[in-house]
């Protein structure tokens, strides 16, 4: 039988964005917000009215997304999943353009075991063939022919529709 | 009803990859190649032995991408399957890194009733949850869920599994 096939977000899934925004909202404006502050929100929503284009530019930044940190555990249930089944990389990049290559060979360097032809960026993720998608924005869903699983993240603490991974532990112990 | 969604690939059905491989030959080597010569075959195949690795690497080469001149007719057919079908451009640009931000950019500047949400930057096609992919490589049909219709190319004269459309003109025939 074919292996059963996961697409994987990377942002808040296997890299840690908010982890750079705190670190760069930090050294523009000398200022500090929690992950509590966060619940159900995104970082630009928590911030000052005069500091919200800033932090809503930052993703388009060149190196916003060059060596963000790994999520916890994510390297270790990911090749144990590679072993299982078709393991993708769908990342929403285009809505960055300048964070392609970024993403790329971060992906090259963290995730080694996944072949880049198993990369895919895209805008749209119902354009993903695949029986999961693990991803931390629940409108990534919408149309998608396979299940959701929401990885959990601040700002979707809210979403009640979908089954939640709250961290890669949790991934591992619902897919393996 | 949902609108059936075409995938289009970029090099050799959009643009024409060719052209620039022929440029950059008579600027590197100062020699010329028909696409007579192209039948059943790739540029590096019917150069001299010596010449292969250049054009082997020529698209990793910054500005292979850029500029590429159009495929006849493929801005009005795909602006009239624009009205009718779902449409997303699907590129296997993982193969060079080097180039997603040229064809990022290429997409914008001719296909401008594209919405970037509609880029796939891709390896394996498979990936792809579509109706139809337009594609000059047959083996990128391989496990596609759809429909593949062969674009012509010189490379594939010889392929005769796929229902082939010799240009822009015939994919309006087929599809409007």
């Amino acid at each position: 039988m074919a292996k059963q096939r996961i697409c994987v977000d990377m942002d808040e899934v296997l890299a840690d964005a908010i982890a750079r925004f705190q670190e760069w909202y930090g050294r523009d404006f000398q200022l500090e917000f929690t992950l509590e502050a966060l619940r159900g929100k995104h970082p630009h929503e928590i911030v000052a009215p005069e500091h919200q284009p800033a932090l809503r530019a930052y993703p388009n930044a060149p190196g916003f997304f060059r060596d963000l940190p790994l999520m916890p555990d994510s390297q270790r249930v990911m090749k144990e999943l590679a072993g299982r089944y078709e393991l993708f990389i769908a990342s929403a990049a285009m809505e960055f353009a300048n964070s392609f290559l970024d993403k790329y060979e971060w992906l090259q360097k963290h995730f080694p075991f996944i072949p880049w032809r198993n990369y895919v960026f895209c805008g749209d993720k119902s354009i993903l063939n695949a029986d999961y998608l693990i991803d931390d924005n629940a409108y990534n869903f919408d149309n998608f022919r396979g299940e959701g699983i929401l990885f959990d993240a601040p700002h979707n603490a809210l979403e009640t529709r979908y089954r939640r991974a709250h961290n890669w532990q949790e991934v591992g112990e619902m897919l393996l």
